[in-house]
């Protein structure tokens, strides 16, 4: 039995080849085909390897050395951090910026400071908010109303009904990671300013891959100003580690004094500060990875279509098949991986719906597309020997997941 | 007024200079004299700029890329993430160990799995546990019992008061980080065995720096079998960044496997993971960082008593100078390092006991012992110019701070 097909508890151990994304070792496989590419990684646009990202990280290791040696109050503020805070807050258009150690404790760290400023604050979140939002909403121990995934009907109905004197915040993220749908931002925000509500969105699928300058996808939309926090990763788009959010001078001042998860802790490496902010000054100017990016997954969506192949995904970067039944995901992924080198991590719940497990694929802007026609190929094939479910209108329709 | 001065809220922007520490460049300061001696890194083997620990992180962005590119489950498992793992498992000869990005996460994602395994558990926490280990235990929802420091007569007090039949856990550390002293391990392993309570020991401040093969406290004193989960970091001692808990496999299996904070981020990347990796070997071959951290800090106590300038930190490699007044020790901070050069943060509450302000200086085992001197001697300068109580037998009583 190999070890992907003992489940969840065993990790694919896979390194990566800079110079050659989406290609990694993988010692699972025999050695003369140890090679796989891979189609689950939230390095979208390539920026792990990216040479002037590489450069700015050894160029600073030489510099500064491998970790900062302290929190950002006691001897561990390095001029990285500081360059990488300005350049967010001026990504974002916003007074201040604000680093954490990842995205994750950006989220646990900063909303409970948020929906703490204000005594009896409600928070009005989406149902499929990620789990580090949940945390960070269960840790402000703030009333929380859960709004239908992206209905802002309902939102709108929530806070209706909610007592208009006490203060309120909407959470909410731009692009759902799972399903790759993008959250109605002109309505919420229409909704905000009526009901004076904060709001703060979660961009981190979103950072460095839409929008002029990868400002994301309010930006794009010409709502950056609609909300009053942007948050983001530094893991994703700009391929290297840590979080961060974005916003107004006091707002930001706030979370700097009184968040744990900002305060007790060491600093991110200033390597690695060096590095994303090479990412994403790289990425203010040049649109060539965003270009491929959203090709990439539009052919790979097309090439679905034609083997009417389902997913679930809206047209973003994000392809996420569907198959359904956890335990055929699991094959599909396992014979993808064994007979086709193509690494996709099967999902399935508690991350999906039970019976909704996807194969959530991320053709990456380093994915040529000879490779997307091989993967296309690779999942007929096995639809046909699983006997899977067909696409009847090629893309199958939200209904089917919700 | 300087930016020191404004307080907290201003973080001093200092550049470590790699192969060089202690010194840092520090803009702060007016061009000629820019560069400080940091005396409150917690990067107290000089890990951070050893050359084999740099020369692992350079070889891996090389190899591998900047950042992992996924969470450990989802493409982010890389094979530095896997050998540190099985070193760690092996320096506190446990079955298992298991990473998280920080040292803080370790201990917020950790404790709420370990605490909630079984239902009613009680949890004894040490009243100086760290942020961390105090919003761990508050996540996990178990009832918790707060023993005086290092007081393990009041630990049995508690023990006998609880309900035999409750599940029991006692959470300490083994050196505690501002005043450098250190828990009464053989009596904590007595109350444990005797209570049945399970017992996890956070050794941030001691691995790399005590025991043999830098395995930490309890190891020095013979009782690694006696504590449960041994929790260290890889940001002070290692150098580097990210954090870890060592342990029998169930328990480890269980943090793996439901810890949010480990599942729902992106894993660290792996140049990060094969700094430390090279930091941890380094460590259990040689003594020399170690026997130097020692000595200085003997040393700088020495030159401490000498001049009768009071400290609250025992014997350990932590020299926690008292001042107690807030404002004459920032003033402190701020002469040390605008006159002579010198960076060590003022610490006050809510760190410390308000009025029981310190300066927490960490003499490195990159500290030589001319610059030891400097510091000693300058603050007898200030101790003069801002007529600070002297100490009367060198080092404060205790119940001074108490
Ligand atoms: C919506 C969302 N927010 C936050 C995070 C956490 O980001 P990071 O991986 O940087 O911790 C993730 C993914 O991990 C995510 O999908
Ligand atoms: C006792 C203790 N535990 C945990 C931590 C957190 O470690 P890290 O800096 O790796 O997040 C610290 C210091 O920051 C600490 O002093």
């Amino acid at each position: 039995m190999s070890a992907l097909l003992r489940g969840r508890r065993e990790f694919l151990e896979i390194s990566r080849i800079a110079g050659r994304f989406p290609r990694a070792t993988a010692p699972i496989l025999p050695a003369d085909t140890a090679e796989v590419s891979v189609w689950c990684s939230n390095d979208y646009l390539g920026m792990g390897q990216a040479p002037a990202v590489l450069e700015a990280v050894k160029k600073a290791v030489d510099e500064n050395g491998a970790g900062s040696g302290g929190s950002r109050n006691i001897s561990g503020t390095n001029r990285y951090h500081m360059q990488l805070e300005v350049e967010l807050a001026a990504l974002h258009r916003k007074d201040a910026a604000l680093l954490f150690s990842t995205g994750y404790t950006t989220n646990s760290g900063a909303l409970p400071i948020l929906a703490g400023r204000f005594p009896g604050t409600v928070v009005f979140s989406d149902e499929k908010n990620h789990a580090s939002i949940i945390d960070g909403i269960r840790q402000s121990r703030a009333e929380k109303r859960i709004f239908r995934h992206n209905d802002a009907d309902h939102l709108a109905e929530l806070l209706a009904a909610a007592d208009p004197d006490r203060p309120k915040m909407i959470v909410a993220e731009s692009i759902y990671s799972m399903d790759g749908d993008v959250a109605p931002l002109a309505e919420i925000a229409d909704l905000a300013r009526r009901y004076h509500a904060l709001t703060y969105l979660d961009e981190v699928h979103a950072v460095g891959m839409y929008g002029p300058r990868g400002a994301g996808v309010a930006a794009q939309q010409g709502l950056e100003n609609e909300f009053d926090v942007i948050m983001g990763t530094l893991a994703k788009g700009f391929g290297t580690i840590g979080g961060y959010i974005a916003g107004s001078a006091p707002l930001v001042e706030a979370v700097r004094m009184f968040s744990p998860y900002f305060i007790f802790t060491t600093s991110l490496p200033p390597a690695m500060a060096a590095g994303a902010l090479a990412a994403v000054r790289h990425l203010t100017t040049s649109e060539t990875e965003r270009e491929i990016l959203h090709r990439n997954a539009a052919f790979t969506h097309q090439l679905l279509d034609d083997r009417r192949i389902p997913y679930v995904s809206a047209m973003s970067h994000i392809v996420s098949v569907f198959v359904g039944d956890e335990a055929k995901c699991r094959t599909a992924s396992s014979i993808l991986l064994h007979r086709h080198g193509i690494y996709v991590q099967p999902i399935d719940a508690p991350s999906v719906r039970p019976g909704h497990a996807v194969l959530r694929a991320t053709p990456s802007a380093t994915h040529q597309e000879a490779e997307i026609v091989r993967f296309a190929d690779a999942l007929d094939d096995i639809w046909k020997e699983l006997d899977l479910p067909r696409a009847t209108a090629g893309r199958l329709v939200a209904e089917m997941t919700e």
